[in-house]
């Protein structure tokens, strides 16, 4: 079995049917990820345009809107009296967590797809609410799993499925940053009934849908092991660690955390070779990955792909190609099971089945 | 704080205070590793000379006794009757775990130091017994953790000791082979009575006792998940991954495998930097050291160093100078500890403390 294939188009979307079609966007919530980069990402794909800003800032948002040229700013009221619900086709949700399941909802009453930002919701209840309402609104409901859309994570997914690895065996991944160099002790990402916890759900989601998605199976049981140093981290975690045990026996041993040296580093070790991605979740970094099969050793280092860009396509891709959408709902409720079992599992130092 | 002084003569020996002296040593057991490894080392190395080989079949040793020049030949009976005793010093004890305690005590008894190839033994029960027949008759016992004498865990231990990474947050460590590639299924690796277990105690025991060397501290708790993919593993587990947790919240995220891809790696992440090695334990290989600190980011790959001659001089150090040994018995039995306790956590499912 040729390891090299897998290196050649590398950045190829495999996913991509049609050439053609624009999806209209609200983007509601307009915080550092929105504006740095989901604004530029939008604008710059194939298949997206901004045409409503939602904020409860109108003042920030009527710069924003100046700067990428989007032709309508409606405050959080106005979203819900559907005011401009005829600009727009969807919504991207990048709230914080507690309140998706609202615009998410609201949107697919007013029959818009919903591209939600992940976690869905700050608890499982209220995510698996939002799931049955866009379901029953037949809309599509995609979580944003931006490293779905990734080359390097693509590229060893098919490696992984076609067994260029052998079977998998065990699983390293982690995703740290420092929060409190770029976010004050108010960040909401402290507050555990905004946020829905801390490094485990804002961080270590990556890990773990990761190797959901590599494995294309369901961990079967978790352990976990949850610290911090003090405040500003008193009322959620700043550090955790986690296992996964999938059918068969394969682990998948995650970290994640608020307070450590950014970094984030993914290997697939299996009875054949092993794979390595470095910064597989650390957002407009050039990716590194190596595959390693037997005595064969191949590495790629090309130019940083943008996986929001990607990611946005992708999803317009599913609206306008009525594609299958695979980090849908359902995919991130099966996230938010694991992660609540995660937390019982930290509290009680029991191996907890989602 | 600088990183580059620590790769600065980043081969020294920071142990060694004395430049003669020789400890003559018999070689008990001659198993591919004392053949292929441990003769060559001591050969090559400063302070050692193989004077004796003890083995149950005189006419490998005595090949082997022609190619290193050695003395004396003495099989197990005679070993035990006290033969060439007056021609060695101390023993290096190269069995299967399980008889490691019948050769090392009966070497103490004949006031004999003792280098003991790890696990101590096959059970805590029989490590403990060794370890106080050895302090009884006041012999050094040196546990033979190779890695303890490679020059880029020790530089690394000293960064973390001096705070290069800041605190230490998140450990991943991780040491697979393929065993059925280099052995039968009748290797006593495959039997728990012999080996004391699988890939756990065999491979496991080298990110369990490098963690414990780096934070210089033992795990409170420690949760683990044990596998195998059927005969012959179906005595000993072929698959483990066990998480360790330190005072203060510290975790190791360990995996060891018999079936998978040979590798090893290990990485500690810190709050203000992080340090990688690739191929810590793997033998004779290069090993590459990545230290980063913020925005400084340094790497090392420098030639082989044969951590096993390292060994051997460093134990023989110990005896001809006096010195403390790091990796004594204590350290030896609180691996064993830790192992004894993820057995338990595999089976069980619990957090369980050692």
């Amino acid at each position: 079995m040729r390891v090299s294939p897998y290196f050649e188009a590398f950045t190829r979307r495999d996913w991509q049917t049609i050439e053609e079609g624009t999806v209209r966007l609200a983007v509601i919530g307009l915080g550092a990820f929105a504006r740095n980069r989901a604004l530029p990402a939008i604008r710059d794909g194939d298949f997206c345009e901004t045409t409503v800003l939602v904020s409860g800032s109108p003042e920030k948002a009527s710069d924003l809107a100046a700067e990428f040229g989007v032709e309508r700013v409606v405050d959080y009221e106005g979203f819900h009296a559907g005011e401009a619900a005829g600009k727009y086709d969807a919504v991207y949700v990048a709230t914080p967590p507690a309140y998706h399941p609202e615009y998410a909802e609201r949107a697919a009453e007013l029959d818009k797809h919903v591209l939600c930002e992940k976690p869905l919701a700050a608890d499982l209840a209220s995510a698996e609410h939002m799931v049955e309402t866009c379901t029953d609104a037949g809309v599509v409901l995609m979580t944003a799993y931006r490293l779905r859309t990734e080359p390097a994570i693509r590229r060893i997914r098919e490696m992984v499925r076609e067994g260029v690895i052998g079977d998998p065996v065990q699983i390293h991944g982690g995703f740290s940053t420092r929060l409190l160099d770029h976010a004050g002790s108010d960040s909401w990402r402290l507050d555990p009934d905004v946020a829905g916890g801390g490094a485990l759900i804002d961080l270590g989601i990556y890990p773990l849908n990761t190797t959901r998605f590599l494995l294309d199976a369901d961990p079967i049981a978790v352990s976990a092991e949850a610290a911090s140093s003090g405040p500003p981290f008193d009322r959620v975690e700043e550090h955790v660690a986690f296992r996964l045990t999938f059918p068969g026996g394969t682990t998948a041993s995650c970290t994640a955390s608020f307070g450590a040296h950014p970094d984030s580093r993914l290997r697939v070790i299996g009875t054949e070779g092993q794979l390595l991605v470095r910064s597989p979740f650390g957002g407009d970094v050039s990716q590194e990955l190596v595959a390693e099969r037997g005595e064969v050793h191949v590495s790629y280092a090309g130019p940083a792909v943008d996986e929001v860009l990607e990611e946005f396509d992708y999803f317009a891709h599913c609206v306008l190609a009525d594609a299958d959408c695979e980090a849908d709902g359902e995919d991130g409720l099966a996230d938010q099971r694991v992660i609540e079992a995660a937390y019982e599992a930290a509290e009680t130092g029991d191996r907890i089945s989602p």
